[in-house]
């Protein structure tokens, strides 16, 4: 680019780099922020920069966390006889918006993914299961979250399987129609899952 | 929003101020940060914390400038004879990409809007005028490329009337249809300014 000194390009730049950000919505982001007073432009850099300062990663769930312990796990008003695996802090930040889970959770970091040479051992499953061993039966219940993609779908057959001998109940979210969605526009395979998976009324 | 420590959430609060950007888009610029290298996430809040360290505006044109004139200004290639009166540096930036013009330009720093309280005084046009005085007949055209809006509109016609005893000439930038676009789809407005505004083969 050209026509900009160099500080202006610099952040541009910078924004360019965020997902699904192109040059026009950084220039208009860079813009903004020119437009803001000094305290409030400094507002969102020091956020940016102070980030990291106080984070660490839960100490059971691999969530982020300010302590040892993330805010839920520290939550005593959370069931502790659930645990939910989700793939990692966005999908719980949305399963927690759903208001419809309240036990803990356990962050797996990712999938198995052998293209991406992502194994067993890259996720947190070792830690998982001494979780659930060092509960002593207190933990009942693992709902396997994992997105319902093929990697998803094969994660959760092989957490299902790797957990069985612990004798524990194991669910895995139903997947089916979406709510308000219509049956003309839904997928086939959507359409068998939902059927195979059919509630009593 | 809740599970989340406090220095995430005031990221993504920080970046759901940015125009267009919601809590999910903010949630994702948050976690892409979150995984960059230290170094990666510094540069970026030292971009913003820097953004305006050195800058002020251009003397003769009121863009940008790291010094007393911008970038283009002070470039002894561009042609001194021809000004584009554009509303600011976002627009300046589009004609730049466009190549077509060479010369220099001038930011109002806005249009004429009564309904906003601004009227010509709040625009940089004492200061153009005083520009093509200054210049003493080197200045022989003014390209006026406010907007196609009718503020925009408004604001050239107002510009145009001003500058006419300067005894320069003063064109507008043309509107008709879109290259690439579709007469059928193409507003009634601009198909007949498009017919008025008709070029010779």
């Amino acid at each position: 680019m050209s026509g900009l000194p160099r500080s202006i390009e610099r952040l541009i730049e910078a924004f360019s780099r965020l997902p699904s950000v192109g040059t026009k919505t950084a220039q208009r982001f860079t813009f903004f922020l020119l437009r803001l007073k000094d305290g409030e432009r400094a507002e969102v850099g020091n956020a940016i920069l102070e980030l990291t300062q106080h984070l660490q990663f839960c100490r059971d769930c691999f969530h982020f966390a300010e302590g040892d312990l993330c805010v839920i796990c520290s939550d005593p008003k959370r069931d502790e006889h659930m645990i939910c695996v989700v793939e990692d802090s966005l999908d719980l930040l949305s399963i927690e918006k759903s208001g419809a889970f309240r036990g803990r959770y356990h962050l797996l970091g990712g999938v198995i993914s052998p293209l991406q040479g992502i194994g067993p051992d890259e996720l947190k499953l070792r830690e998982l299961e001494a979780r659930i061993k060092n509960a002593a039966g207190k933990i009942t219940e693992v709902l396997i979250a994992t997105n319902p993609t093929m990697e998803g779908e094969a994660t959760a057959t092989y957490i299902w399987r790797r957990l069985e001998p612990l004798g524990i109940n194991i669910s895995r979210i139903a997947r089916g129609l979406t709510v308000g969605g219509d049956l003309e526009f839904t997928d086939e395979v959507t359409l068998a899952r939902a059927i195979e998976s059919r509630v009593a009324f």
